[in-house]
């Protein structure tokens, strides 16, 4: 490969790591827009080498792009690496090795950020490279770049939001026909909204690793993963879908990064993805199907919301091009993009210590004083009652409480005790509760 | 003043223009975040001075801050001018000169942007300095740095949204109470929704100056005030509203900026701004009161969504912070922020060959084959008919019509014939059509 400098506006060599339905969108608009492209990033932006598990598995790509070898295009002489192939190793040592080279990196992986953005941060700092992940969370959404500068000058007190299409679309079907879990994600899977092994979708692994890096970003602070408490979808039932319908709400799978203060006024930061019901007349309960959407409340700022493809070959394309004209102009005109940013250093609050709110569907003894002895049972946990109904004809539920805010170990303790109560037949639905009714 | 420099990673000197609603909130911010805005900025953001009219006046600022000559503050050391005065002159000299010194330049003035922006970009260029102005449009909410730079690798087609509250106020409450325009805009001055003098916002300048900075950055043209169209909501009458509800439909005030191209592969843009029925499904229809909300449509990311406050002293204050610590960030690191892009140079196409639909309400005499003579008034100017309702019990009209996309000249002339009809009693509502039915 030529000797290419890129110090006085020459042109800007990428290397493509994986080309699935994202890398071939990425390698077509690369190609296809490569004027536009040179026109925004003020050099040429060319496509060096594109790596590949099976080269001749691409007869659709120009085969002098093509290697196997990825390690050995990295090591090439490119100056923007763009990795699409997801998973944590191989490429983490890719990547490290790349940006300790000051190769800047863009990419789409959001296994890899979640666990290791510090350490990978850490390499683009010392070497002055760029690390760009628009297209980790939320597609094609310019969600990130709002959250690193757009809203540098603003405190952030909330992120919270739909992040994952597959968990909106199957909720989104059995809130729609009122069919049950399994049964919507086997139609789910027939018709291509779930991938075969759902796992990272349905046990909210995918939204978690999102929501690690939202809440990094927001609160200024390092929160990985396994930082974030995690609960999937599978054990949302068709009684808890119906439960909320009959309370003018619907669920949904959120990914919520809250900061919290104390009564001592320390900070923390809650990180977690659970189903959660919110009323129909929010924002967030209008987004269908595999559309993403994310609610940000800033001090300032007030309320944002930010809506669009979460998803797909080129929606996550537009993202990852977006960075890539990012730190191209970086390298032709000097500049840095902003550095991860961490100076907050809050720590992760632990999730039973989390303030949250109850929805509570029970089915209870038709006899007076029933409510007297399930009330004293929330009042002898602290945990104060908002609201209650009784015989709702609309389910098969004879009491619904939902609560104030109170920590979470006090409202599962709360419920544990009322299952075993003789007055108690069934807690028919159990779910947190978001939004103002 | 001290001669510091910031080279090194010292301190970013900021000249504040204007201490009003925003200004206050600016100073406030810059007072109460400061270490958070030296850890995202790199260096402290120090406030050197601040420029107001009558600086005994303000009792609550730091007196060795305040000064009546704006002009000198600029000329002083300072290594960024803040500009939230408002107004052409005389402002642009005084930009003009900060930014050919170098200095960057934050500003909120959409007026000045909508004439000058191409004369101060050329001038930031020139000098190698800065110019942001994220709270110009929509306010507190990221729109124009996704557009700038998230966007910058796709090809956007379509620009459209609520950008100016009061009349989005004043719609809202109209749509609402069945009120007609007069009683509701003297309601919303009384409830402070709409200034002393409401020209600005009900003629629609505030939003056309906007709609020409959104048209300059999503097609990389140059767009001034003057090419867009504008109509404001004056004429907006109670029988347009309940035409509207009837066809499950709501008024707003968009602006639209779009990429049109014609037969022959030619591109141009069109921006405008005028009352428009959109569905009530439609996710601009539920923006109320005094949001604002724009949707933005590109090749590879499809459709996107962005909401929030679109004024107010603390929402723009935030979007004035965020450029602040950009701008601060590129001086201490030595970047620079995205120039001028107006590489395409798109023609701005005349308003009336702009591909448009129409709906339209007419009281018609009640006989046989009115229809028919309509409808060849139609065709006689090839304005395809999409849609069209007789005997509708819910508005006074006896026959709506909705058209297909028809160049804006034919439409007009369409209407003007059909008004001169015998079997046409009364044009009772014209208005144009966007979203799907």
């Amino acid at each position: 490969m030529s000797e290419v400098s890129t110090v006085d506006g020459r042109t800007v060599r990428v290397a493509l790591l994986g080309c699935g339905t994202v890398g071939r969108e990425v390698a077509r608009l690369l190609t296809e827009q490569a004027d536009e492209l040179a026109a925004r990033a003020g050099a040429p932006v060319e496509l060096a080498g594109i790596a590949v598990r099976r080269p001749d598995k691409h007869p659709e790509l120009p085969r002098h792009l093509l290697t196997a070898d990825a390690g050995a295009l990295v090591e090439s002489d490119v100056d923007v690496v763009v990795e699409l192939i997801g998973g944590i190793e191989p490429v983490r040592g890719w990547l490290l090795s790349a940006l300790r080279k000051g190769k800047s990196v863009v990419t789409a992986n959001k296994a890899l950020l979640a666990e290791y953005s510090a350490e990978l941060s850490e390499a683009a700092d010392a070497a002055g490279a760029d690390l760009y992940f628009e297209a980790a969370v939320a597609g094609a959404i310019p969600l990130l770049r709002p959250l690193r500068e757009s809203l540098a000058g603003d405190r952030i007190t909330k992120v919270m939001g739909i992040v994952n299409g597959t968990t909106n679309y199957i909720l989104s079907a059995m809130d729609s026909t009122g069919a049950n879990y399994a049964e919507t994600l086997e139609e789910a899977s027939r018709l291509g909204y779930a991938e075969a092994d759902p796992t990272a979708d349905v046990d909210g692994y995918d939204a978690a690793s999102k929501a690690a890096i939202l809440a990094s970003l927001a609160f200024h602070s390092r929160v990985t993963a396994s930082d974030v408490h995690r609960e999937g979808i599978a054990g949302v039932s068709s009684f808890d879908i119906a439960a909320a319908k009959a309370l003018g709400r619907t669920v949904k799978l959120l990914a919520i990064c809250e900061r919290v203060t104390a009564d001592d006024g320390t900070e923390s930061v809650s990180a977690r993805v659970h189903p959660v019901m919110i009323p129909r007349s929010h924002p967030l309960a209008a987004v269908g199907g595999a559309f993403n959407a994310v609610f940000v409340e800033a001090d300032a700022a007030g309320e944002l919301m930010f809506y669009g493809q979460g998803a797909g070959g080129a929606p996550t394309a537009s993202a990852v091009l977006g960075d890539l004209v990012a730190v191209a102009r970086n390298r032709v005109l000097g500049g840095r993009g902003p550095r991860e940013s961490a100076h907050a250093a809050l720590p992760v609050r632990p999730h039973l210590q989390t303030p949250t709110r109850y929805h509570i569907s029970l089915d209870v003894a038709d006899r007076p004083g029933v409510l007297a002895q399930v009330a004293h049972v929330f009042a002898a946990h602290e945990v104060s009652i908002a609201a209650v109904r009784q015989r709702d004809r609309t389910s098969t539920a004879s009491l619904v409480i939902v609560t104030h805010l109170a920590p979470e170990a006090a409202l599962e303790a709360t419920v544990e005790e009322i299952g075993k109560m003789d007055v108690v037949h069934e807690v028919v639905s159990v779910m947190r509760v978001e939004g103002e009714d």
